[in-house]
């Protein structure tokens, strides 16, 4: 018999876990749905070409590549940004009309070292929107990211802002011109929360920059584009204070050509959230010409920050039903009462072994998390009531067979 | 520019696809909880070891297997069945208790030819009672798929139900007594729907068969057990006139140990559902020895059928809302309405231009399915109203700023 668990770096999720997993997701593409993003899926396999040489040469090492048995290179889903240009460049402006904006909620799958909270196989919640070069999308984003991240229940979050073109003036301003050497001083600025400043400033003089970078940066002030979005995005529903500028804020990957953003929760070391504009990024993936901006929602920190305060808010908002089975004279009534419930879109299970001990059937309605658990006795049954007793408060009610269903709806 | 689309057998899902499919997928697992029945998930990738064997040679062959990079043997997910039977093994009477009453519902990967309604990678749902051998749970298994069916909009079926005990007793009484020849000789009665009778009797003597076995079947009748099953699952709500009993369904598995099912649909020509008891099949799948029983919902066909239907139904019922942009210095009256709509939580977007011709706006809502456009003109603005389009009607009405989310909601 097999006593293993699942493979390395990959993970069950039992019914507690699916079950906030599950809540998590439905409640973030609501809210994608709300604010009019749509819908879009791609399969988990793709044609070796697609991935390649998109994501860098230290991320084509992370690929999960392999010949099919029709001898095809094949690959999986890495990220959701290449599969949605391969999308793009086959259905832009025919089946899809621009401005397009999606949001695409699937597992993407990396070869790293499996280490405590990172994973082989990982939720990742994109939105964007393609084929829009107006500031009123960058907003649009911010009012999207922060809605999700309210209605899945974080609070206490901020926004920071920055943008790249701010960036590169200043260091066009110290002398560095060049993109690479830009891209390069902007990697090293990224570390900034994980090697503090020294840290940084030292690592920029090795690599023959000048260590004023941090100064300059600190200096820095949102231009009028930058403020346009942060008003459109409080025009949009965001609060003032979780919007913040930051001139430390670079973010770490290339693609990026104009607003980024991170948002951080209070008590949480890493960033929740994050995204920004990056214009030519889709057509250098093998999609059409068209910008686009964009956030992804960081589920898995998202899922480890809630998922005990979540669990309890399920188990206790559910107010799910056990009904028991009192004799087998009785079951019949007893499975009578479980549909009625159900078709009072009341969550009832009912007991399924043919030993009639009560006191079996409240353990096992305790272990499984039931709040109520109705007993239909025969003294019940001639008066045409039922006794529901509650698990948690502890305490039994008769009522009427035919209230009970509204009974429970209304129970505090 | 990659102009391919997806890799063959491999599906995009596009907005108007997508959401039907997550429509369905909430629909059949809000009913699974409905009745009890717990998520569970597990990884896409399992070790080859536990894939294969598992699914007789021919599906070996159909396995996604490769070598991962630190040279493990890995294997696409085949089944749901035996990801939980490894799952079980491992948490079995300690996290998960019996009986374990779980769905799941994932992608699963098979390399079969594709064409026609036949897929690479599909979604199965599989809803299960583990652990427990009384019939009672077969019942629940039964008005669980009845349930999901009736709700996710499918009226027109019929449950068609056998047991393989019944079977394999006529089967004895033919003198064919050895397990291996009963088995074969159901797969012979399997293909009767496709083959007719006379070909299903050529094959059965081709094969040394007596060709009797039809003319014996079709004497059968349910007996106690089943006539049990059927009873209790009336009494948990599935009518009379769904459930007929059936003496030439055989399903085409081996593993099946007692109770059979299949369900069909008026106008489709292959069964939506189907399932049974296998008390064997958990341990010989490396699991722990825990009888089972369970259904499975052909998704892909049940989308197939209802995916106009539903498509339609969620477009008119959305009632969804475009706010246009009448001007520049109207802009910021729009996004607030915009962003007062969706705290209400009514479905709103707008428009992201800077150039603010109406009839391009119209043109725009119109083509991605928007019910409502909302007018905010300097009239408008000036008396506190806002207007509102109604596209499907073609009507128009002023209405008070603040009163717009509720007249919206209340619109017929």
């Amino acid at each position: 018999m097999q006593k293993k668990v699942s493979l390395s770096g990959f993970r069950d999720f039992l019914p507690k876990e699916a079950r906030v997993r599950n809540y998590l997701k439905n409640k973030i593409s609501q809210v994608f749905e709300l604010f009019g993003f749509e819908p879009l899926e791609t399969p988990a396999l793709e044609r070796a070409e697609v991935l390649l040489g998109k994501y860098g040469e230290e991320a084509d090492k992370l690929l999960y590549l392999f010949e099919d048995r029709g001898r095809r290179k094949v690959g999986l889903r890495y990220d959701l940004t290449v599969p949605t240009a391969r999308v793009l460049a086959f259905y832009a402006n025919s089946q899809i009309k621009l401005p397009f904006k999606r949001y695409q909620i699937q597992d993407v799958f990396r070869a790293e070292k499996p280490q405590k909270g990172r994973y082989r196989q990982f939720l990742q919640c994109d939105v964007d929107i393609f084929g829009s070069k107006n500031v009123l999308s960058d907003a649009e984003i911010l009012a999207v990211i922060s809605r999700a991240l309210e209605e899945v229940g974080l609070e206490k979050f901020v926004i920071r802002i920055n943008s790249r073109k701010i960036l590169l003036e200043a260091l066009d301003k110290l002398g560095i011109e060049e993109s690479q050497a830009q891209l390069a001083v902007l990697r090293v600025v990224d570390k900034l929360d994980k090697k503090g400043r020294e840290g940084v400033e030292k690592e920029l003089e090795e690599k023959g920059f000048s260590k004023n970078v941090l100064l300059e940066f600190e200096k820095l002030e949102p231009d009028e584009e930058i403020e346009r979005i942060i008003e459109l995005a409080e025009n949009l529903g965001i609060e003032k204070v979780r919007i913040s500028f930051d001139p430390f804020l670079v973010r770490g990957l290339d693609y990026y050509t104009g607003m980024i953003f991170e948002v951080v929760c209070q008590n949480f070391p890493s960033s929740i959230a994050g995204g920004g504009r990056y214009d030519n990024l889709v057509k250098a993936l093998g999609g059409p010409d068209i910008p686009a901006v964009g956030g992804s929602l960081g589920f898995e920190r998202i899922y480890e920050i809630l998922k005990d305060k979540v669990s309890k808010q399920l188990e206790e908002g559910q107010g799910k039903v056990f009904v028991s089975v009192f004799s087998k004279e009785l079951l019949q009534d007893s499975l009578q009462l479980v549909s009625k419930l159900r078709k009072e879109e009341i969550y009832c299970d009912f007991w399924l072994k043919d030993k009639y001990d009560l006191r079996q059937q409240l353990k096992q309605a305790d272990e499984k998390g039931y709040r109520f658990v109705l007993i239909l006795g025969p003294d019940e049954k001639k008066g045409g009531k039922v006794k529901i007793r509650d698990m948690r408060q502890r305490q039994e009610k008769l009522v009427d067979i035919q209230q009970v269903g509204k009974i429970i709806k209304e129970w505090e």
